[in-house]
């Protein structure tokens, strides 16, 4: 039986973005970084399929959450209103206490074309995502495509405001700025500027 | 010195539709697509550096157009008729003999997940390209990056429709209509449906 390891997933993180930033992406094993975390290789494994998860895997939590919270809006909600409860619904996962790992994970993620193109194809897999959940609603597919846009822009806009943010502003209220905003924008793209 | 081949291009091309069809993208090699189209390997490699390239080449000279499209515009076009300007500039690539190759292509690249790996890495390619386009003009960043999401969206909608088209409607038109289409959504995000 596995023996319980108390935020193994976490440790685990943290040792591999260390490693990463230390050593580099292609040069670090997961060896290392079970290691590091004062944990073993078996452990590594059943918390992520390979060294590039640890980066990424949390991006299909993410998508999962979206599609719940669009699936779980009121039946009046409108397609901004189901944006809001998807980007809402995420801000569990950007807590304080993991601000830290964000700007190192986007640098080691910018310091490797490979890992580049992977985030790109994840965010393709959120908006596919969001797509996906507003279409089940009734949404047609045309406001569906652009409003998958709309709200990856949006979540990707907060993240990298909330990395990089010396005020501490919490994800939530990133994510709601960033969504007014494009849709701000949205609406005056054909006046001058 | 290379001999001339007329229309080397082109014939490469649906010789390489042609096989990438009957045999699966992967079974089909450089040799075969040279071979089908009368024209030796080394006139391949002049015009695609891979059989990859045979399907997706076409999108670097659309980021360029996008971009050339964009710097091109009056200093008081708003960001919508620039991204007009930008859809409008590729309809040469888009012309009616070339229409029965679309459904082909796109039939090829959904059947083989790294090439709809590659599609969406050339998709953000050129939202990049309209990005650093408007940029370059003075745009602010939230609306470039909006703007450019929207772009692609047009302009692959537009091409979805023109590769099913039995109307036969021209490329111009259908991405006119799609970018209207996608700002008139853009609006009413908030509105009840």
């Amino acid at each position: 039986m596995a023996r319980w390891e108390p935020n193994a997933r976490e440790r685990l993180e943290r040792a591999a973005l260390e490693l990463f930033t230390q050593h580099g992406y292609d040069a670090t094993t997961v060896a290392q970084i079970a290691d590091r975390a004062g944990l073993s290789k078996s452990t590594f494994f059943r918390h992520f399929s390979d060294k590039r998860e640890v980066l990424f895997g949390g991006q299909d939590i993410i998508a999962d959450r979206f599609a719940e919270a669009i699936a779980a809006a009121p039946a009046a909600a409108t397609t901004a209103d189901c944006l809001a409860a998807a980007l809402g619904s995420v801000s569990v996962v950007f807590i304080p206490e993991r601000r830290d790992l964000a700007p190192r994970r986007q640098a080691v993620i910018a310091a490797t074309s490979e890992l580049e193109e992977r985030q790109l194809l994840k965010r393709a897999h959120l908006a596919d995502a969001i797509d996906g959940a507003l279409r089940a609603r009734g949404t047609d597919d045309t406001t569906a495509r652009l409003a998958a846009q709309l709200g990856v822009l949006a979540f990707s806009t907060a993240y990298t405001r909330w990395a990089a943010s010396g005020s501490q502003r919490p994800y939530a209220a990133l994510a709601r700025e960033a969504l007014h905003e494009l849709q701000a924008r949205a609406a005056v793209l054909g006046q001058p500027s």
